[in-house]
């Protein structure tokens, strides 16, 4: 069924404003390209309209996120945004949280705050309904919009208030096979940035105000990364598994998760020089961005909270719980803190709004027109996502829109290529073009 | 790509609690049938957490919903749940909310407030970013979780706090491309509506707090219904053109429209019995649930916050504007008001959590699993979405569990059928049940 035809649009009608200048208020290059490439718009400080080009990367990520989450076993369900402080009194957060934690008072005066972060309404949840080992282990996961009160908030997406997150939480019976569960995510979440074109890096973490006795952060390198990170080079180019991983084999989890771990890799608040035991050659000292965090906690909600099942042996026991974040909407900036030049955007192909642009040099032109028109058409029967420039106007303006848009191919068609039979196909990552039949260039982005 | 294996679950090891009693708090049956199908739990008054059976539902009504959209020509993108009181002061609603409106006072003591609709923000970015009439027509709608602070939240999902909803958002020139806009959206709710297997009946309504003067809503008949309506029977079987419609050929459309406003249907707020043309033996009294609503409201919102576009001659004139909801999370429970009988719901296949709910009447025995196992693999091979109860237990809890779930097919397997090489498939909705050998019950399920 190929009703949606949200995936082949016209950019006459398509809602998508780019800017030209650059705006005063946005400090880093994400944030900057994000508003001239008309992806988002502030609605307050720290808080974001999506617009329809910024949409469609935020889900294509969402679906990765979700993707590897299922493939490692976890399931999807949904906690409200809204909830009671109750439960955050009986965890002992409710003030821990400070000024970040939005509180609200609703119109019975009863206290309520904007989660932003759900260990204590899953713990709940579970706690009411499963009440046996033979119900675990279980990892239930949602993708959910969280907010954070920042005092400071900035770098537009990547230090919102409202934001967009995957959490997961595992429930086991003890914490050898919380171990399992925690290991199944590491390794998802280091498939889960591979497929976004990013190399991250997993690093010893403080827990916060999580707690626990054990986290990792996941970082990718960029100059403009919040936190000082000090690493084994060995990482930069390790090679993440994206093909077939059995997650059923558990000990072939822990050695992938030992390789990854068996070198040095700490965030400054961990890092310590006089302890570091690699060489000076080998230590890459870089800032990262943080896009995933995972924590095993044991029993701290679960006691806390009344999460107990009935054991093997008739005994009652506190479930040992993980919980497992991925900063969905910040991970838009992230990629493009990663992957952009002077001239704008390159979206790796993974999560790139569409992967077409098709660029009509001569809008108005018959010729140009219909073979546009008929490409257009080709690739919208195909499935293949693409933008089209129809505009009136100039060229240059649609290169530098296109440019700064990102898309991974651009197909340009104009009057004296026709007469040659041929239309242009530049990859925006490489700048390479080649001129080619408009039937080759159609059935390369089919491919 | 086959990445994706949450459409094929194993019961032993999915979140589905199902409750044997009825919960007291529940007065209607959607409320009963979704607690007690562990579709959904109360996280505080009014506000649910979507465990992962009605969370698949919830889904399947969003996509349905978002097809729809796209296909009449609106784009999706996504507003945040925190706005800003400011604009909600410059059109005049801030007061006009009252209590339903929950405020909230951030860290810097700046007024907000969680978005019961979006008609200000909407027209706020649609007025700094769009200066031309060449830009129009512009459609944008959204999905995204909304909150009314009911002071007496009931009915589960149908009337909660925090709910999730569709909103729409139109722009033209002139009131005459407006109702272009609106035909579109009354055409694209009558399909959306349909795909559900729902009969919702647009009727004339009023506009309360959005305004406007032209207003319809869509309304489903069930006895638990919150609005009396009243209708010509003509509405009962009136046939939805679910296949192609020309959402680019304005006449048709407006004929549609006519066609099907050409009787009389009122809720009772616009009903007059005085008034009323209908004869006695035509016309419907029954109670209806409200599931869409749409409102044509010209200049109220873009004259308030300055959205203005320079027009074909450069006149500077104010756009057209009409909003379009639909109450997604509220359609859950209204498809099992429409939909269910003693023994639980009755899901319509375009909704369903799964299509198939696969029975091994003996877990354990050799044969059973055998036989159950490979059909269970050749569906998630295929695609089919089905949920196998691979519990030990006994067959009645099984059959009592998959009714209450109401899955459109069952597929049961016992030791006495496969002796004679068949197994049962089971129509949830006609009761309907057919031996048939494992291979062609697997052919008609993936047809």
């Amino acid at each position: 069924m190929n009703r949606d035809n949200s995936n082949a649009v016209r950019r006459s009608q398509y809602f998508l404003p780019t800017l030209k200048e650059t705006p005063a208020e946005a400090q880093i290059v994400s944030h900057r390209l994000m508003l001239r490439a008309g992806m988002v718009r502030q609605a307050s400080a720290g808080i974001y309209s999506w617009l329809p080009l910024g949409f469609r990367v935020l889900k294509k990520i969402e679906q990765i996120v979700r993707e590897e989450q299922n493939l490692a076993g976890a399931q999807e369900f949904l906690m409200p945004t809204i909830q009671s402080a109750d439960l955050w009194k009986q965890s002992g957060r409710y003030d821990d949280y400070g000024k970040e934690m939005l509180r609200i008072t609703d119109r019975h005066a009863r206290e309520m705050l904007y989660g932003p972060t759900n260990e204590e309404l899953i713990t709940e949840i579970f706690a009411n309904d499963v009440r046996s080992y033979r119900d675990l282990p279980k990892n239930l996961y949602h993708i959910q919009w969280k907010f954070r009160d920042e005092v400071r908030p900035r770098f537009g997406v990547m230090r919102g208030r409202e934001f967009y997150m995957k959490d997961a939480y595992s429930f086991d019976l003890d914490a050898s096979a919380g171990r399992v569960a925690y290991n199944k995510m590491f390794i998802a979440y280091l498939r889960t940035f591979a497929r976004m074109g990013l190399q991250a890096i997993p690093m010893r973490a403080d827990t916060g105000p999580i707690g626990g006795d054990q986290s990792h952060e996941f970082l990718i390198l960029a100059d403009t990364g919040e936190s000082e990170v000090f690493c084994h080079r060995a990482y930069l180019d390790m090679d993440v598994m994206t093909a077939d991983v059995d997650f059923a084999d558990d000990q072939g989890l822990a050695a992938m998760v030992d390789r990854w771990t068996e070198h040095y890799a700490m965030t400054d608040e961990m890092h310590d020089p006089a302890k570091c035991p690699v060489a000076k050659d080998d230590l890459v000292e870089a800032r990262g961005i943080e896009v995933g965090h995972i924590f095993f906690f044991g029993t701290k909600y679960s006691e806390a909270l009344g999460a107990r099942v009935v054991g093997p042996q008739g005994e009652d026991t506190a479930v040992q719980m993980g919980s497992y974040g991925i900063g969905v909407s910040r991970l838009t900036g992230a990629i493009i803190e990663a992957s952009h030049d002077e001239n704008g955007i390159i979206w790796p192909a993974g999560v790139a709004p569409f992967q077409v642009g098709l660029i009509n040099l001569r809008q108005g032109d018959e010729a140009c027109d219909a073979a546009c028109n008929g490409m257009f058409d080709t690739m919208r029967a195909a499935g293949t996502e693409v933008l089209y420039d129809d505009r009136d106007g100039r060229a240059g303006v649609k290169f530098a829109d296109m440019e700064l848009i990102g898309l991974p191919w651009q197909l340009i068609v104009g009057p004296r290529g026709l007469k040659n039979g041929v239309v242009e196909l530049k990859n925006r990552a490489s700048g390479e073009r080649e001129e080619v039949s408009a039937e080759a260039a159609l059935s390369r982005l089919a491919g």
